[in-house]
């Protein structure tokens, strides 16, 4: 780090009226210059999505916790390239996202735009944290979880993070002196039953909306879903290149003569 | 396999419409019984997005090369989800995505909704290929990648594939006889600088749209970039578990005393 305050960019997938989001800027507030940009609307479960058929709005908003904010019109990842390019014209020294709504444990990483984000910074080879908390609501308590947030991001300040991965961060929806500490752990082996739901709707035409169960048969100690459900903090280091090196060997035995 | 003739799923992200799921369903039909769910319009870039927080639309459309077919108003994933839980009834012995028209190597793999639901197939546990052909020409020329599609195919239903994993494969723009062969590769390094065009609408507020360079600086000749610009067919084994394991050992280093 330079003797200067690093320069923090702040974003979420829940939008930028989110009390998480609120919550994650003060604590910023403490370590450096912060820059918010943020979807301008809810935008969970977006993935790595990134506007390329169409075009992007972004509005200068009212200051947040007494930093400069934009909203835009994209998806999470829009809104990382989008500060990144258009608005701070360098790159962050860290990029926080969230603190989201809800879990972004196991298999739902691949799913969340809150860690999409996040993945994103480390594409752009920025050390990048994505902190969930373990409570949908609207009006959730984030006082535990902005300790946790605070201890990560010293820690990430003053060790950086290993090019090309970031930190996925969830905080059990439990009291702050109920937290037994924080543990790296792996991503469990966890998975949605999804189910959907058809409706009819008033002109006769049927509709779907997603639902499903969540299904943990990782019996791992080693997993983000143990230390979740035993009062840990769970740290996943995730990382974008998704070679499965594992499985080389065997496809150098398929039989490719015939193209 | 059963002896039965295998069910076979095909999506895409370029949309019901697109000639490239037109060729796949063409080779797919010599092989098993295709379903065919896609959405109906193109949803290039929108990564692993799932809709979960608006309903779905799902409409049988007439059929295509002889196969029922689906139009789905969501993303890629949603095509897959809606596919195996209230189309199908079952999962399928087979899902493919694609005939992509441009590349999903390397990075592009995390945006890319044509991998996206080869991913979600894997979630599943089913044998999953996304196929892609570098050439964004609406009528571009699917001879080759067809026979590509034939050759990979007949392998993965032979073999089947690791729980977990799918395979991304990209096929240069040249014609089959000057195809050299099949290499099983690893992402490469290889990212975009992007970049964003500010514009002026007609009422003055200005608005943005993504472009930028595709740059590679991976010079490693085990990678997706190196085949493709070597006159070979790439094929990247994928996996959805993104813990980045080989930094663990550092972030056990952290000091988490203070939360």
């Amino acid at each position: 780090m330079n003797k200067e305050r690093p320069l923090i960019l702040v974003t979420n997938d829940d939008g930028i009226t989110a009390k998480g989001i609120r919550s994650l800027i003060e604590v910023m507030k403490e370590f450096g210059e912060v820059f918010v940009v943020a979807p301008d609307k809810p935008q969970s479960g977006m993935g790595h999505a990134v506007t390329i058929n169409g075009v992007l709005r972004l509005n200068e908003v009212h200051s947040i916790e007494g930093v400069r904010a934009w909203s835009c019109s994209g998806t999470p990842v829009d809104c990382v390239k989008l500060a990144i390019y258009s608005i701070m014209h360098r790159k962050p020294d860290l990029l926080v996202s969230g603190i989201n709504h809800g879990s972004n444990s196991s298999i739902n990483v691949i799913y969340s735009g809150t860690m999409s984000a996040a993945v994103e910074g480390a594409v752009e080879n920025i050390p990048s944290i994505g902190f969930s908390l373990l409570d949908h609501d609207a009006e959730a308590d984030f006082e535990a979880a902005k300790s946790v947030v605070r201890t990560l991001t010293a820690n990430i300040l003053k060790h950086g993070l290993n090019g090309g991965t970031c930190l996925n961060v969830n905080i059990p929806k439990i009291p702050k002196e109920e937290i037994k500490g924080i543990k790296i752990c792996r991503q469990a082996k966890a998975f949605w039953e999804d189910a959907f739901e058809k409706r009819i709707d008033p002109s006769g035409k049927p509709y779907y909306w997603l639902t499903g169960e969540f299904n943990n048969s990782d019996k791992g100690e080693d997993t983000d879903e143990w230390a979740l459900h035993n009062g840990y903090v769970s740290v996943v280091p995730v990382h974008y290149d998704l070679t499965a090196h594992h499985v080389m060997a065997s496809l150098n035995t398929w039989d490719f003569e015939s193209i």
